[in-house]
C-alpha cells in the first residue's frame, strides 16, 4: 500500500504515521519528493488499514496499489530515479553508452577493446568474467582474473565498468571490483541472488528474463528495492518468440516507453543480445534511443571472428564509432544529450 | 533459381537463355538492372539445370536460391523497388505517412479526420470499409458506402487512400476505388486472395501475419510478384507473444532492417496495431523511422472514445501533428526526408 | 445475451419472448433442450434489455454472456452436439478416426491409401485437393480432379471424406463432393469464407489458427453457427511457439478439456500437423484420446518418402493399424468406444 | 565426442583409450552397457582426435556428437536410466506418482495431506519449504521448519519426499532432509546451482524452464551429469505461449516422447503448473501417461481455497484418488504398471 502524506506534514507527523503503519505489521519505506512525502507499506493490501490510516490528519490518501509492484512504481515515486556511477549520470537527460566485449578473454585484447570503445564514445565499459553458458563445456569466463583485467582497463581509461554475477558465492568479490553489477536474463528470477544484491552498496542492472512479462521484470527489481538497494537499472534484451531464423531474440522496444510510464527507474536496451547479429545493432540502437531509452549496452569486439563468446553479435570499433555519431543526432531530436 | 547474365549480354543472347530455361519447364521472369540483367527461373532448384545454364557464354552465374522466396529477394533485384501512388513516391528516400481512422464510420467524421491528418502531415489516407472482426456481432464496416466516402475524402484533400480487402468477391470493387489495397494480418496466408491481387493493377500492402515468420511473410509477397504484381509494400504490425497485459502485440522493429536486407520491397510499420495503445504510438513511430522504415501506417481519430473500432489505439490529430515534427528530425538524422 | 426460459413455458409464451427480443433489434436463435428452452439474442449485451426481459413470466433468467461467443457456448446449449456423417456419429461416445494422405497426388496411390486406412480402422477418409502452401511454387493440389478421386475412394470403401476449401470461389464445388469441409489453420480468421460456409448444408471442421487463442477459435465457430450451420467440429492442430527444432508446432492438448467445458461442439485433434513428425503421432494420438478428444485427424501415406506434401509427418498404414489397437484400449479406460 | 569401444575390449585396452583421450586434454566419462563400453570425451569435437582414436584397435567408432549434449544422450547411453529412491524405482516400467501441497504451510495440514495422498496412491510426497515467488511480499515458505515437517510426514507414511532448493547456501540443508531435490523452472539455467547439485549424493529433478527449448533443458541436465550426478529426472511443466486466458502455461506433452528418444533419463510431467487449474489436471495426467511419461508431479491440497500458494491448481484428495484409478488403466494399455 502507498500512503501519500499531506504536503505540509512535518517530520513528527510523518514519524507518527510510520509508527502506526508498523503497528499493523508492515515494513515502511519513505520516499521524499519535492512537494510531498510518500510512505510505502510493505505487505498485503488491507482495506481496514487503509481506512484507519486515512483518518489521520497528515494523510492525504492511501492507495491499495493494484499492480503487484510498489517501490519501483511511479505511484510511489513520481520523480525519475537518477544516480551517478563514477562521473556518469544514469537516468538523467543524458543517454548512457556501456560497451565492450561479451567476455574478458585475455588482458591485451580487453585493454585494446576498452581504449577503442572509449574513443568511440562509450561512458562505461562492459565485459564478462563469469559467463552463463548453456553448455557446461563452453568457456565459462576468467573469474577473478577477468575482474582484475577490467579494473586495470578502468584505471587506464577512467571509465567505470559493469559485469555480471551468476554465483551467490561470488557476490562479494564481484561487488569489490565492479561499478555496476549485472543480473543476466537467466537469473532474473533467481530470487536469492536478488535478495543478496539488494543488500550491497553497488548499483544493479537487471536484464529482462527472456520470457518475462513486464510485470515480472518489475517485480524482480522490486526484490532489490525492498531489500534496500534503490540504484537499479532495467535492461530490455529481447524476448523469446517463434521467429528463430533471422534473430536470436525479438527486441521488445515498446517495453521502453511502457516501463518508463510504470516506473521511475532508468531503462536501458541491449540490442546485441536482443538481435544476435551485429548488422542489426546500429538500427536497433537508433530505434531504442528514439523510443526513449536511457542508455544502451552494446557488444564491441576488435576481432569478432576470434571472440570466444557472441562474436556474431559484436560490432567492430569503427562501426561502433560511426553509430555513436548518428545516436547523438537522434538523442537531440527526442530532447536528450549524449 | 536465379540466373545472372553477363553485363555485356545483348537482347538476342538474353532471349536465348530465357528459351533454354523455359525448355527445362520453368517460367521465366526478367529483372533488368543498371549493370546487368537477372533472370528468375520459377520452379524447383536443380543442380543439372544450373550446370547446363552455367556453360552458356552470356551467363555469369546461376544461384540455387536457398531461401524459398525469389522474386522478392535482393539476389534477384539489387536495386530498391520504388513506385508512385498519385504524387507520392513509395520506397524512395522519403518517409511516407498513411493516416486516418481504423474504420470509416460515417461521412462527416471521416471527412473531418481526412482534413485533420492532411494538415498534420499525412501523405495518404487510410480507413476501413470492410473490417475483419473476431466476432460476427461486431461492426463489420460500411462496405461500398465506405469506399465512396474515402473517394470523396480523396477528392477533397488530394490524398490517395489505402483500404483493406477481405473478400475475394470484393476485390474488383475495392480495386476500383482504392489507390493501395491492404491485405490484413489474418489474410496474409489467404493464398487465393493473394493470387487474385497479383493480377490487379493496384499496389498492395501486405501486413505481416500475427504469427508469421519473416520468411512466410516474404513468401506471401512472392505470391503477388509471381502472379504479376510488383508494386508491393510489406508492413510490420506486431507479432503475438506471451506479453498480453500491456500491449496488444509485440512490435518487431528489427524486422525492418532484416527485410530491407533480404528484399528490395519497401517496408512500412503500423505501430497502432503493433502496440494497441495510442500512448506508445509516437515513440514506436520514432523508433520505426530510426530503424529505417520506408513509411508508417497510423490510426488517427478525432474522437477516439466514440470510435466503433480500435479507439484505444488511435491518436487525436494534435498528437499526430506533434509527432510528425519529431519524425522529420529523426528522418533527417538517418538520411531520409519526410 | 442468453435468455433461459422456464421449463414449463409453452410455445405461445416462447414466441412472445422471441418477439419481444426482436423488437429490441436482436436476431434470435432458439435452442430446445430436454428440460428447457434457451434463446440467444444476437447482438450487444444491454442491461436494460436484460431487466425488461427478466420481468416476463416465462423467463427464468437472462445471462449477459461475458465471453464473446454465444451460440457455441454451453451456457446456450448444455447438451453436447452430436450429428452423423454417413453412418458415422460425430460428438457421441465413439471416438472417430479420419485418416489418409495429406494431398491427393494420383488416383492409384490415393485408392490404395484409402483401402489401407479403412482396414486399419479409420471411419472417414481425409485428403487435400486444394493445398495451402507457403510457397507459390509448391504443389497446390489436383483441384476438382482430386475431389473426383476422393469420391471414387468413398464409393470403393464406403467411408465418407473430409477435404479442405481455401477459395471462396470453390465452396460450391467442394461442398458438392465432400462430406465434411475443412477450414485450415491459415483460414481460421478468413471471415468471408466462414460466412459462406455458414450457409451450406455440409458439416465444417475448423482447425485452430496456429496463433489463435481459444477464444478466437470459438469465435470462428460462432461465425458458422450464427450464419446457420450448426454441424461444426473444432480441431486442435498445434500452436506456434519458440520450440522449432524438434517439432513443427506445439500440440496444445489441454485445449481439449477446456473447449469441451466451454462449448457443446465436438473437439478433434490433428497430431500429424501438431507435431510434424510421424514418430510423435502415436503417443500424441493416445494422449489426445486420454484427454477426451472426440476424434483424430491423422495423416497416413503408403510411401511417405515419395509424398509431395508432408511426408515426414505421415504414418505408414502398418503403424496406423498398430496405433488403433492401443487407442481402443485408452478409449475404453476413459469411458468411450471406438 | 563419444567413443564406442569394441564389445570384446578388455579393461586394459579401455584404460589405454581413456589415457589417450585424456592426453588430448579431454575429461573422460565411461558408460558400461550390456554389450559394450562407451567413453564420453568432454570438450570440443575435433576431427583430428576422432581420426587418431579411430585407428586404435579396441575402438569401434567415434561420434562427433552433433547435439550439444552428450552424457544425457542415448548415443552415449542406450539403456534407460533407472534408479531407486527409498523403495521406489524411477525410470522403470512403473509410473511414479509424486503428490502433495504446493507449499508446506503448517505441520497439521501437511501431515493430513501426506496421509491422504498416500491413501490415494502416491509413491512420494511433494511440498515446498523454500518457495520461489514473483513478489517479495508473498509467502516464501517455512524454510528448515518445513523440511522437518516433511521429514515427519515421511516417517509417518513411509514415503520419501521431493522438495525444491532455490538458494545455493541452502543446498546442504535441503540435501540433508530431502530424498529428491527439485530445481524449479526459474532456476533451470542457474548454472552455479546446477554445478553444486552435480556434486551431492541425492537425485535431482530438473523442471523445464518456462521458455526453455528441449535442447537447453537437456543441457541443464548435462550440467548435473558432467559434474558427477547421474540420478537425474527431467520434468515438463508447461511452457509460456500467447494463450494466457484459460491456462497458466501450455503443457508440451510431445516433449515426453521426444526427450525419451533423445535421452536415457526418466521424464516426468507436472500438469498442475502446466495448466494452472485443477480441472485440467486429471485429463492432462491421463494424457501424460498415455504419451509415455515415467511419472507425475501433482499438487493435492485438502483445502485448496485456504492454500497460501497455488490453491486453484490443487486437486482435493478424493479427485486425486479417482484419477489414480483411471491412470492405472491407461498405464496398462501402454505397457506400464502403476
Amino acid at each position: 500500500m502507498i500512503v501519500v502524506l499531506d504536503g505540509s506534514a512535518r517530520e513528527g507527523e510523518i514519524a507518527e504515521v510510520e509508527k502506526r503503519i508498523r503497528n499493523f505489521g508492515y515494513d515502511v519505506y519513505r520516499s521524499s519528493g519535492e512537494n510531498s512525502t510518500v510512505l510505502g507499506a510493505l505487505g498485503p493490501a488491507r482495506e481496514d488499514v487503509r481506512d484507519a490510516l486515512g483518518t489521520m490528519p497528515s494523510v492525504e490518501r492511501v492507495i491499495l496499489a493494484s499492480p503487484p509492484f510498489m517501490l519501483v512504481s511511479r505511484a510511489f515515486k513520481q520523480e525519475r530515479s537518477v544516480f551517478t556511477v563514477g562521473d556518469v549520470e544514469i537516468g538523467s537527460g543524458k543517454v548512457v553508452l556501456m560497451a565492450g566485449p561479451c567476455a574478458v578473454e585475455d588482458r591485451e585484447s580487453y585493454l585494446q577493446a576498452a581504449v577503442a570503445v572509449k574513443e568511440g564514445g562509450a561512458h562505461l565499459l562492459r565485459g564478462g568474467a563469469f559467463k552463463p553458458r548453456s553448455s557446461p563445456y563452453s568457456f565459462q569466463g576468467l573469474g577473478e582474473e577477468g575482474l582484475k583485467i577490467m579494473a586495470e582497463a578502468k584505471e587506464m581509461t577512467g571509465l567505470p565498468f559493469i559485469t555480471e554475477v551468476l554465483d551467490q558465492h561470488a557476490v562479494d568479490i564481484v561487488a569489490r571490483y565492479a561499478d555496476i553489477i549485472q543480473v543476466g536474463t537467466r537469473n532474473m528470477q533467481n530470487f536469492e541472488l536478488l535478495k543478496e544484491l539488494g543488500q550491497i552498496g553497488k548499483p544493479v542492472l537487471v536484464k529482462r528474463g527472456m520470457s518475462a512479462t513486464i510485470e515480472e521484470w518489475l517485480m524482480a527489481a522490486e526484490y532489490l528495492l525492498s531489500n534496500g538497494n534503490h540504484r537499479v537499472i532495467l535492461c530490455e534484451r529481447g524476448i523469446r518468440t517463434f521467429e528463430t531464423t533471422y534473430t536470436r531474440n525479438t527486441l521488445d522496444l515498446c517495453a521502453v516507453p511502457i516501463v518508463k510510464e510504470l516506473s521511475h527507474l532508468p531503462v536501458f536496451v541491449d540490442p546485441s543480445h536482443g538481435t544476435g547479429k551485429w548488422k542489426w545493432v546500429p538500427p536497433m540502437c537508433l530505434a531504442a534511443v528514439a523510443a526513449g531509452a536511457d542508455g544502451l549496452l552494446v557488444e564491441v569486439h576488435p576481432a569478432p571472428k576470434k571472440a570466444l563468446c557472441d562474436g556474431p553479435q559484436s560490432l567492430v570499433p569503427e562501426k561502433f564509432a560511426q553509430m555513436v555519431d548518428l545516436l547523438k543526432g537522434v538523442a537531440q531530436v527526442v530532447g536528450r544529450t549524449m
